[in-house]
């Protein structure tokens, strides 16, 4: 077929889903004109509908995967925060079930001398979101304006906050018209919309926790590893420091799902307490933080700065700085009770002893849905007092009739329906399973998978 | 990804695209809902281009084919002819340059007792267009209702119209669609496309000219034999008779190129002139129209029949009553000079003697659309005078200074442009070519690639 070589912008963007659809790679201009023009609202969703198909069947070059991702992340605001005095890291995890690491590591590296300027999303589906668990404090606002982000940041060394409109317009366009025309589920497109939002925090580096098992969005390593080792590399191409850890999601992380009930355990792990691998990872991720924020020479070093500081009680504080900061009731940290907390609760039981050998992860997210804690649509409200809090996880004995969670709930039908759920979700045998390591890799620049 | 079973429209859609994008057959009723939805305007073009953009990249299987086909078909009106007591056959090419057969055939074949109901479509680039030959006659009503339609075939055996809002609406927003969004270049799609309309003029039988070479849409012979096997096979599936000739497409059809022009060399093939491809040609579709539509045994016997329903004048007055039914001057039969001409005319002068080895033939369909001959868009009009008479053809020798070809023109500058095109795109060298097959191949149902 002969091209027209009009130079209109109707003709260029056919000719560019041409150009994928035929599995040739698309040029920096290309895909620039392409996204600015979608954002400006110069071409159609039905061209670029088409465009995206293309992208998720023919795949991206690396090149193109950091075009994309530049020329969304340039859609918007780019945060200079180049007046701080420290080095700006930030943390991204792919989403999980009972996966609160976000509320932990903000202070604990803020209290190593980090800035961390985290701008995170809600939960769907079966994984819960950052924002909904800060929302479960009495007053946290994550709406905060640019300007008054930087200044928490300046007071405090963290700020937590929700997507303003101003980053990364062309992500949010794209993304609502990837739901809804099947375009979700693609590694390249995955990348740069993760990297788009977090680059324009104006970071130095970042922590990326790719989860991979029943409860992740990625449920083979093969396809975490891949989307891990695309994201270091985009990364990389822009100038960042980039790490990425793979990290187990066959099972909940913690013991605690449901936002009120999460911030509890949050606040557990700032005090040294609560379960080993919540702390483990959150430990292991504030120590890559360190290590690439220059304030640790190791990762090990990192990792033992952050126990000191749990230890000392210097990263509660900072957290309790930031809550305040941000509207948020500080008293929440001495009296837990003051989180929202559901009017019941009622025990799990499943009939069978034995061992815990697997969990459906996703079920259990679900079942948190189910109570009211997370949503099944973007639209739906979120209960931030019921939950889950689970008494066993993988490896652990179980007699029969002992209690496997209990669950917190405001509706006896639902409550119902979610235990039922957590029941059949953990499957009881006679041999006790072999320990699964929490951090399968750490994928960092120039390894190729 | 777990998938909600809510029965709303959106969700099933989005469905649909999602198993045709993961390389899954599609079920009747999917591609059913699709396109009825579709039609009826409950489905965003966003939705359906990234669905054309999978099928595009996933292919069909001879099921989804039909089935979609199928689908398009009955979005519109299915014209029933069965009150008409002869068999009803069509003839389809899918284009190229100076392809006017279908003019000589359906007074032909009518003239030898079968009913041709044709209804066709408009030139677009390089390749002409049935209806802008036939509007070349002064007075000829391409756009005739239904009803009108059907008394121009109980009155004479054949009439051309073009598409009517009422046949296969789908597919004229399908196609729409596909054409700014690259998912033309389909032939599951273009198989749809041709099938649905040309079955929805309630033939019997259909005889496919399925071009190759440099002048056709399929420029290798492996593609249109793929297509014309798909469209074989589809029209079997549908109850249908179905034959397709995969014929040359290396040179221009006939001498003539241009609108009026095409007529003129119509004329002479129905008096019996004419040159030798065209007339064979239309003998060899012919004879395959009588013998599908059961007036000759064998296609040979269909040949002759034809050849002297030609000698015979039939053929011609035939072509007369047709005009005179559809309101165009029938005295342009006795004299074509009456039919549009240009004010100029000028040679295409070679520069070197020898023997025509080849012809670029998109490029001389595309000098025709710069004289004015065709278009470029579809909104752009068409100029019935202009045009090119070739006086050398593939084989022929060519002395230094001898012309090419004759250009009937308006307007000089196009005029240089276009001669420059034709003697750039014929290609003299010392050895004459072999002589070309003009049918290559005859693909008939049962038979697979």
């Amino acid at each position: 077929m002969t091209q027209s070589s009009a130079p209109s912008d109707r003709f260029r963007v056919i000719d560019v889903i041409r150009k994928k659809r035929d599995g040739l790679e698309l040029s920096r201009p290309d895909i620039l004109g392409l996204v600015n023009a979608y954002t400006k609202g110069d071409i159609p969703d039905y061209q670029v509908s088409a465009w995206l198909m293309a992208v998720v069947l023919r795949g991206m070059t690396r090149a193109e995967t950091a075009a994309l991702t530049d020329a969304m992340l340039h859609s918007g605001e780019v945060l200079d925060l180049s007046s701080l005095a420290s080095a700006r890291v930030d943390k991204h995890s792919t989403g999980g079930v009972g996966d609160k690491t976000s509320l932990v590591l903000a202070p604990l590296a803020a209290a190593a001398g980090v800035v961390v300027p985290m701008i995170s999303g809600r939960g769907l589906g079966h994984t819960g979101g950052t924002l909904d668990k800060l929302e479960a404090i009495p007053g946290f606002n994550v709406n905060l304006p640019v300007a008054e982000f930087r200044r928490v940041l300046e007071a405090c060394g963290c700020a937590m906050i929700g997507q303003t409109a101003e980053i990364a317009p062309a992500d949010r366009k794209l993304y609502a018209l990837r739901d809804v025309t099947g375009t979700v589920e693609s590694p390249y497109l995955i990348c740069a919309s993760i990297m788009s939002k977090k680059l324009a925090e104006g970071i130095d580096a970042l922590v990326l926790d790719v989860k991979t098992g029943s409860g992740a969005f990625m449920k083979s390593e093969i396809d975490a590893a891949f989307l891990a080792e695309l994201m270091v590399e985009t990364g990389e191409r822009m100038g960042k420091q980039v790490v990425a850890l793979i990290t187990d999601m066959d099972q909940p992380l913690g013991n605690m799902i449901g936002n009120a009930l999460e911030v509890v355990e949050v606040l557990e792990v700032l005090r040294g307490r609560g379960p080993d691998d919540l702390r483990e990872l959150s430990l292991e991720l504030a120590g890559w933080m360190l290590h690439l924020g220059g304030v640790a020479k190791t990762v090990a070093e990192g990792k033992d700065q952050s126990a000191e500081l749990i230890r000392s009680g210097k990263a509660l504080q900072k957290f309790q700085q930031m809550l305040a900061l941000q509207g948020g009731d500080p008293e929440v940290v001495d009296a837990p009770q003051k989180l929202p907390r559901a009017r019941h609760t009622r025990e799990a039981v499943g009939g069978q002893s034995g061992y815990v050998v697997s969990m459906e992860c996703e079920r259990i997210g679900t079942a948190a849905v189910i109570l009211g804690g997370g949503r099944e649509r973007k639209e739906d409200s979120v209960d931030p007092a019921v939950g889950i809090v689970l008494h066993k996880k993988v490896g652990d004995p179980v007699a029969a009739g002992e209690a496997l969670a209990t669950l917190h709930y405001n509706d006896d039908s639902r409550a119902e329906r979610a235990g039922q759920l957590i029941v059949e979700s953990c499957r009881i045998g006679d041999i006790r399973p072999q320990n699964k390591t929490l951090i399968h890799r750490v994928i960092r620049s120039g390894e190729k998978n």
